[in-house]
């Protein structure tokens, strides 16, 4: 299968590492949007407008199947893309939130959800999550967590401080649904605040789990091919992905 | 005089506060491209493309004078939008690296640049008073303060954590560039921390010093006509400029 990957600019980059990790296909196209990134602060309209964009992109592969690696897209614009695309495309919203009902015991779990603006905004998960049966839910948008990360910051005393100005009248959560791609590169951080028991629901492994739901996949693919686009500054997409993808 | 504000965002709006408490213009038309904000992050031919398109929407007024309140527009696209436009563009690194000079005792005076990561890497500020026979200087980029201020935060931990992250191996300045529209917005949190012997140079004050040596106002606006524009969420633009400059 032939896949793309799209997000609003490098986060998705630790989706396509799970993808990897699993083998589970025999190309992976990667388009960010970087010189439009971030969409979390950005209109509904906006969102859906550059979504479409994505799709339209995308036609220039003949692709099997698009993920949209990106929260707020995919809380925002996935029927949209849908319309659009000639082919499947699964977001990690939906796919989180069934990974989330998997981590939890009983319908009584406390859930925090963090993301952008945008996405916290949608409520996409705790419609997703209610629809479910899922009642104690609670959502923060934690807008200084992406720029701290863009700037390599995921421990120390900033960090410690944005932790508590977030979740310090907060209840502790069951499971923590890591809501936008860029929250997994805090997750020591996050699992040492909220501690051990809790479950951090991660957008990469929530669409693997997802997609061996719906697909049969019998081949393993090691070697995967990978192909990196951006709309601004590839070179630098390309350096970050060596780094983070051992590619 | 009929003027044009451009900014990528919200924060030129401390422009238009220092515009306005100076009363030097009949008419000011401010675009904010929030839809594409922040540019700071963004490589310099993005940079020229939007501030070009800036430039052609000023087209639909009939305008006396551009200004620029975003440094890093200021620092990477000032000529080429000279060129498209039919009346003078005026930035705030120009002034800002003028108002320096005034500000400061002696050449050897030491000078600190603050500035999102495209400002400080266009040297900008550093090339301009280089050139006035400054050498003293050095620049910061300063990420997270853009994200800090849209979250309404002006002070306390976080703030004070990120400071010295920043600051604390740096010198202790005479005067600090604020190279963002956002920063005026902590100076007091800076000003505190770099002591009062500090002068803080900001974008707003420099403009207008700068505007009066290059023109002859001869009269009065107690009453300036605005009109706010925005690429997304003009209402959002308007409630915050309502809040800003109490108007």
């Amino acid at each position: 299968m032939k896949i793309g990957v799209f997000d609003s600019g490098i986060g998705g980059l630790t989706v396509v590492k799970s993808l990897l990790e699993h083998k589970l296909f025999e190309e992976i196209v990667y388009f960010g949007d970087t010189a439009r990134v971030p969409y979390g602060v950005k209109d509904k309209n906006t969102i859906i407008r550059y979504a479409i964009e994505a799709v339209e992109f995308f036609k220039n592969f003949e692709l099997d199947l698009i993920i949209v690696a990106c929260n707020t897209v995919s809380a925002y614009a996935l029927d949209e893309m849908r319309e659009s695309a000639s082919c499947p495309v699964f977001g990690v919203v939906e796919a989180g939130i069934l990974a989330t009902a998997n981590a939890v015991e009983g319908k009584d779990a406390k859930v925090l959800i963090l993301g952008t603006k945008a996405t916290v905004n949608s409520k996409a998960y705790e419609i997703g999550l209610r629809a479910l049966g899922y009642e104690n839910l609670q959502a923060k948008a934690t807008g200084l967590f992406v720029p701290m990360v863009e700037e390599e910051i995921y421990e120390g005393e900033i960090l410690q401080a944005t932790l508590r100005h977030y979740f310090s009248t907060l209840d502790k959560p069951n499971a923590l649904i890591l809501g936008c791609t860029h929250f997994p590169l805090i997750s020591e951080a996050l699992q040492e605040y909220f501690g051990s028991e809790c479950k951090l629901i991660h957008s990469g492994d929530a669409i693997v789990e997802y997609l061996e739901k719906e697909f049969t996949f019998t081949h393993k693919y090691p070697n995967t091919e990978l192909k990196f686009f951006a709309s601004e500054n590839p070179d630098a997409l390309k350096k970050i992905a060596k780094k983070w993808l051992n590619n």
